[in-house]
């Protein structure tokens, strides 16, 4: 029994033996005096046996996701079945008489290069492709698990990371746990992991550290792995998940009642969502309303442009599941992390400090009309806002609210319908927004903090950089004194404000979020059912404490030690 | 005749043939059936030819720059003379029968993947040499220039970048002006391009739209390139140059008197200075003190970290030549866009977010100790003042003043001198810093704002995108805002206050700096003649009106269109 530190992601207790999923391009090694004929057999082989499994996916996805989703992995198969690239492996292996996972690796980036060289991007796109179908025959060449694939008993997967569609093929029935090697809070395994209430840690170099077959057990809200517990150890564990069960039943108990502290003050609680295929989660939770829609997804994965009817279905969709409340829909917020084929976003050194949000939206500005038409039609099926991302100076806002305005008179010409008084909103995020926000007030209806990307450039730390991560903390007094700022703004001129980043649900900054005037938090659905006990459980006034205590400290020790105290 | 579109750096009219330096190792391509004998006597003529300009450079950087930084040349030189690299290209030109530059090519990318894929920094570093040398040769065999050289006639020089050792080895006598297709006003080489008075523009893609005799003519304040000027053309140019040469003259008359407003305000104007090298520029210009000595010179470009007694020759050397004055001696800022092989930096996806500064500082203690050693040991030749850099929190502030009080009490017991009352302070560039300047000014003896990070974080703009040029703007009013809150917070603690960024020398901006209460810029000396004159034609009262302006305005357009009013 032995212990490796993990950074907590999802909560929960998982338990189980671990599976560990292979990224192994780099992985082969050239392996020469062999039989040709022999490799050239185990390389068919491994392939035949990859357009098995890809079809396996392919099947699930389309039962699971959608038609749409699946037809990549039918591109997949015809490219193992390309007679180029057969060629191309039988030949090497020939030539070299080497090892057929070596001529894979070799003929494979000799493609892959072609492709990442056009000056295109969706072919680039497709170099990511082949990436991932060579890897998937070296893998089963070499012995590797390439996904997590049909396993009908209890695992915890371990990978290098997971891709929003592998995270969206995970089994939950026999998914246990999970453990990657990077990731955060905020990424979107993490918020699917929660979801599915799987639990979830990052732990670093997790591939070599553990093995196929170990018996792992760790809670999620920890981080540690323990890897062979004796009994003790699972007896300690199994307490903790009967502990962790009754919390839920807890919290289970506020259901459908509103959100309120002790002396009757309300707080709006809604739902952030990144994928309308999980519409589903969010009609079964406790969220009237939709504070973030985030529309990226319609956006990625696919080899050419949404069209307006397409994103209007899809607006319609969320906004008549949403008829007791309303939906704030985020425009466009590709660039940063968050790549695109679709659109021409150049190599970039500092990509959160780049090319992304409303910046591309204001330049591509046919694609921003398409999306805007598209909102606008789909607002007579019930309440939506629109809400613009990472602005950074006033400029930004009347062109995106005069580009807006356009598409209302085109609407109109059209004969076309939409509610007129639809509210337009703007992410609070960057630095400039905060200092701006009294300026900025006067010009829309709603402020919605982003506190991942704000706390990032406050602080001037990339909130994915683990080498500085002390430094990327809500906690942090210039944070909090960032969010007063813009609460004050905001409540000055009688406009809504509400958080949507990843603080929004941090129980301990709940007393402080209302005392500083702000009384609607958008969050993960599956954060709500604490949230709401928490809330449940305070006094306004104890917020208003924690305030004064900022305020007056000279010294942030003191602030934080105060925001300790106020821990529940 | 036509003009092309560039963006100003560096003033001053050019006029002259073009000569473009290419970068071509990519530009080789694969010719076959050449006559391998032919292609290897090729080889071998451009490589020796290439040794005799390595030689050239080393003897210039040894007379200009020094001993120790000539050495790499040498290095460069023995690999051109290395058997395995000369075996290993004749060796592929008789297997392909391909021509030489393409052979050189292929073997130099495989050197170059040896040492890239080495676990060890200096190792990697040595990849770039390979690609310099192979680079130069394959320069020389394709008929291109692969640096200045010596060139006895005038020139404008095209590249598409320069490194810091190129413009150090410019000819001053023979370069009438630079165009580089990347770069900025606050890239090393347009501050050495100001210092030695060549006019400097950028223009996109210049190495193509360029060729080698091209005559051009352009102003460096304007930024367009005319290629092949008529008569009236170069008349109206020449007027320009007339006219500046009438300005610097105005300049000059102030030079060696105090600096001050109509209304006796006086203003300090004092030097930042990068290299030790530029203490010559330093010692002629009016600057009698050093609002900011960058150290990272001392820690790039070599295989080794500086020693104690190394530093401390420098710091002395510096402090000394300044002895009227003070040096502000800013400890290491190594991360970001400034790489060294020296220190563990990993990759990172947004540099700018990153490990720097002051983070790698407090994380490499013993070196963090070597430099607070020697700058503590040179106070004693003149006045030093310590600055940190990228501070976004007090923790940081506090464990670096430990630290220095760790250093002062080691040279006490080992009775070593050093000035006690040794001022600290910290350049205010993360937005963290500016929202806890109040808290922050309590606890140092000065402030010294880096605009140039300030504003790339504030709007989150990375200063050298391009793409999104127009958001990174001294001129925001956040980040004019943002300016205010810091001297407000420096001058209520009563603490000193300067700007060592680039907008210090802003001629818009001096009387909203005046107004805010800044009085003390420090800039590229280049740039103080202008400055000083400008401010001696001032009153403090104009500076009043426009932070008033400021102050008032709901309208960002108006702030902007006042700022614009008071350009002098």
């Amino acid at each position: 029994m032995h212990t490796i530190k993990g950074i907590p992601i999802a909560k929960g207790i998982a338990h189980g033996p671990v599976r560990v999923i292979h990224d192994t391009s780099m992985e082969a090694v050239e392996r020469l005096d062999c039989n040709a004929d022999d490799e050239i057999q185990i390389f068919h082989d491994a392939r035949i046996k990859a357009i098995g499994e890809i079809e396996a996916i392919r099947l699930n996805t389309k039962k699971n996701i959608g038609e749409q989703e699946s037809k990549i992995f039918e591109a997949h198969q015809s490219i193992l079945e390309d007679p180029e690239l057969i060629g191309q492996v039988e030949a090497y292996i020939l030539e070299k008489a080497c090892c057929a996972e070596w001529a894979l690796t070799v003929v494979g980036n000799r493609i892959r290069a072609i492709f990442e060289a056009m000056d295109n991007a969706y072919m680039k796109e497709r170099a990511i492709d082949i990436k991932d179908i060579t890897c998937r025959v070296v893998n089963l060449i070499m012995g590797h698990y390439s996904d997590v694939g049909p396993i009908d008993e209890p695992y915890v997967l371990v990978a290098h990371d997971l891709t929003p569609s592998q995270t969206s093929t995970l089994e939950t029935k026999y998914v246990k746990g999970i453990i990657t090697e990077v990731g955060g809070k905020t990424a979107h395994s993490a918020i699917i992991a929660t979801l599915l209430k799987i639990p979830y840690v990052v732990v670093e170099k997790g591939t070599a550290l553990l093995k196929d077959g170990d018996e792992v057990v760790f809670d999620g809200r920890e981080g540690s792995v323990i890897v062979g517990p004796d009994q003790n150890c699972l007896d300690a564990y199994h307490e903790k998940e009967r502990l962790l069960l009754l919390e839920e039943e807890k919290y289970a108990s506020l259901r459908g009642k509103a959100c309120k502290t002790q002396d009757h003050i309300e707080v709006e609680l809604i739902a952030n969502i990144s994928q309308i295929k999980d519409l589903d989660f969010i009609i079964k939770s406790d969220a009237r309303s939709v504070g973030l829609f985030r529309t990226e997804f319609i956006f990625m994965d696919q080899d050419r442009l949404p069209t307006e009817d397409e994103q209007y279905e899809i607006y319609k969709k969320i906004t008549t599941a949403m008829s007791q409340g309303y939906v704030t829909i985020r425009t466009l917020d590709i660039g940063g992390d968050k790549e695109s084929p679709l659109f021409d976003i150049p190599k970039e050194d500092n990509p959160f400090l780049g090319y992304r949000g409303i910046r591309l939206c204001l330049e591509e500005v046919e694609i921003f009309k398409t999306q805007l038409r598209a909102i606008l039609r789909a607002s007579v099926h019930g309440k939506i806002k629109i809400m613009f991302p990472m602005i950074a100076s006033l400029t930004e806002i009347r062109q995106a609210k005069s580009i807006l305005e356009t598409c209302k008179q085109a609407l109109d010409l059209e004969g076309k319908t939409y509610d007129k008084a639809i509210e337009v909103g703007i992410m609070i995020e960057t630095p400039a927004a905060v200092v701006m926000a009294d300026v900025f007030a006067k010009e829309v209806d709603f402020f919605s903090i982003g506190t991942n990307d704000l706390i990032q450039y406050t602080m001037a730390v990339d909130r994915s950089n683990l080498k500085i991560s002390a430094l990327y903390s809500q906690y942090d007094p210039a944070v909090l004194r960032n969010m007063k700022i813009i609460a004050e703004a905001a409540n000055k001129e009688n406009i809504s404000v509400s958080i949507c980043g990843e603080a929004a649900a941090d129980i301990k900054l709940l007393p402080y979020w209302l005392g500083i005037g702000i009384h609607k938090l958008s969050m993960s659905v599956a954060l709500i059912p604490e949230v709401k006990w928490t809330i449940s459980q305070m006094t306004s006034t104890q917020g208003i404490e924690v305030v004064e205590a900022l305020s007056k400290a000279g010294d942030v020790r003191e602030v934080l030690k105060g925001l300790d105290l106020t821990a529940l």
